[in-house]
């Protein structure tokens, strides 16, 4: 099969790595010149260019460039676009971008592969980044069929393990479990800094532990990622925020009244429910 | 040197075994016959009862019970105690426990261990535990030297990273590393149990990866300790929650004006602090 990659970077290199190791035809676009000549050098693609043209055989097009690119990218691919191709993208945030690309290409289905490194860009593209992790298809009531068999083959030929769902229910359960973590962990430590008294806070900088180390890790991440989550998936994340200020409320309100038993109520449920987000 | 433990558990049983293998003669005291034999068993201690008695000829005692039974313990302690001998506890938080041992056997040294496994009770005691891992030591002005230099010579045997700081520094400084956290990471998880949608929440709990584990792991922990830590430096953790709460409502606030200039420079602040804490 002819398979375009547009955006060529961690995902979109890896996804080439893959589609091409399966025997398929896999071409790259990205804007930088230099990404192009890399994932040739690499055997990464079987050809990439920084035009779209190169996207005309495809026969499948995985848009891969950052959240806020891919409509645009979109708009850009279709003039260039086979009228049977499907186009498929990796966005974080579902609902605006399928809402959004489905109005301007009908054989598009919303994908999010859940796989990730710490680090970024082509260089750190890995032959099968994919297996065994979440891959989310997001196809609505008007997708056509042959559009959604076709991602979720070559979807399911990565080993991922697939989720279908619909666009807003990704959007809701990414907010609590991957957006609201990183508000919640960023501002424990906004709240550290926030200690006046300059022994207190190098004492608690040396005594930082593990509990320290897992709770403000999300929140000590790159920056650009934590704002792309709020500014995309703003109305997802603004519910999660207030229901989490309700708990964090009814917390504080048990300590301020000593009502032991009603935290320990709490704490008996938390325990009880991490099981079940963590197998 | 003859040294008394009293509560052989985790914390306890580890003090134990380090000082014999020291050469010491260590005695252990347990309320339970059962850990008593254990630890004889085991070689944890040369000899152990259920009677403060056996505690006559200690120069030190390590107070390892419960936070909630160092007071009640230290008053057992001292009808059979030797007037030189020296106190010291492994309690979390030290001010309260400070102030009223203090008046009950001036020499007196409040300590906190920062070294702990998932596993509690004897069976789980094991040696060196307490190698490179902070101790902070409580002194306050009227604890007399001679026994702080006591205390400070034994826990620098452990090879632990000794850290001096006054009771009330050690429960502002943990509150903001140990115990914010546990409360920030539990009402995450409650709030994520306040979806409605069972749909949305079974997605969240299939798709919850690495950020969520982490972010979670103390707030799904042991329901006691949580409470533990709320009653006994109450104070402390409620200011700290309310500056949590204060950073929350600033981000909160930020999303909701769509002011991302704001939400970038708050996290890149976070970015740029956690490395002081996580070295």
């Amino acid at each position: 099969m002819n398979i375009g990659i547009v955006g060529l970077g961690l995902i979109g290199g890896s996804l080439a790595l893959d589609f091409k190791a399966q025997g398929h035809q896999v071409f790259g676009v990205s804007r930088r010149e230099d990404t192009c000549r890399q994932a040739i050098a690499r055997g990464v693609v079987a050809d990439a260019s920084s035009h779209m043209n190169l996207m005309a055989a495809a026969e499948v097009v995985f848009i891969c460039t950052p959240i806020a690119a891919i409509v645009p990218t979109v708009t850009q691919l279709i003039p260039h676009l086979a009228p049977t191709a499907v186009v498929t993208d990796v966005g974080s945030v579902k609902a605006p971008i399928v809402q959004s690309v489905s109005q301007l290409w009908a054989n598009f289905v919303g994908g999010h592969p859940m796989s990730g490194t710490a680090e970024q860009g082509l260089a750190a593209a890995q032959p099968n980044l994919f297996v065994g992790n979440p891959y989310v298809l997001t196809p609505t009531t008007s997708t056509p069929d042959t559009a959604i068999q076709l991602v979720e083959a070559l979807v399911r030929s990565l080993k991922s393990q697939i989720f279908f769902c619909r666009p807003e229910d990704h959007d809701r359960a990414v907010a609590w479990i991957s957006h609201l973590p990183v508000m919640v962990s960023a501002s424990l430590i906004s709240a550290c800094l926030s200690e006046s008294d300059q022994t207190v806070l190098e004492l608690a900088q040396s005594l930082a532990s593990s509990g320290f180390r897992d709770s403000s890790r999300v929140g000590g991440g790159n920056p650009e990622l934590g704002v792309m989550m709020a500014q995309h998936n703003r109305s997802a994340v603004l519910q999660s925020l207030q229901a989490y200020r309700h708990c964090l409320d009814h917390l504080i309100s048990a300590i301020e009244q000593e009502n032991w038993q009603a935290l320990t109520t709490q704490f008996q449920q938390t325990q009880q429910a991490r099981p079940k987000f963590v197998q």
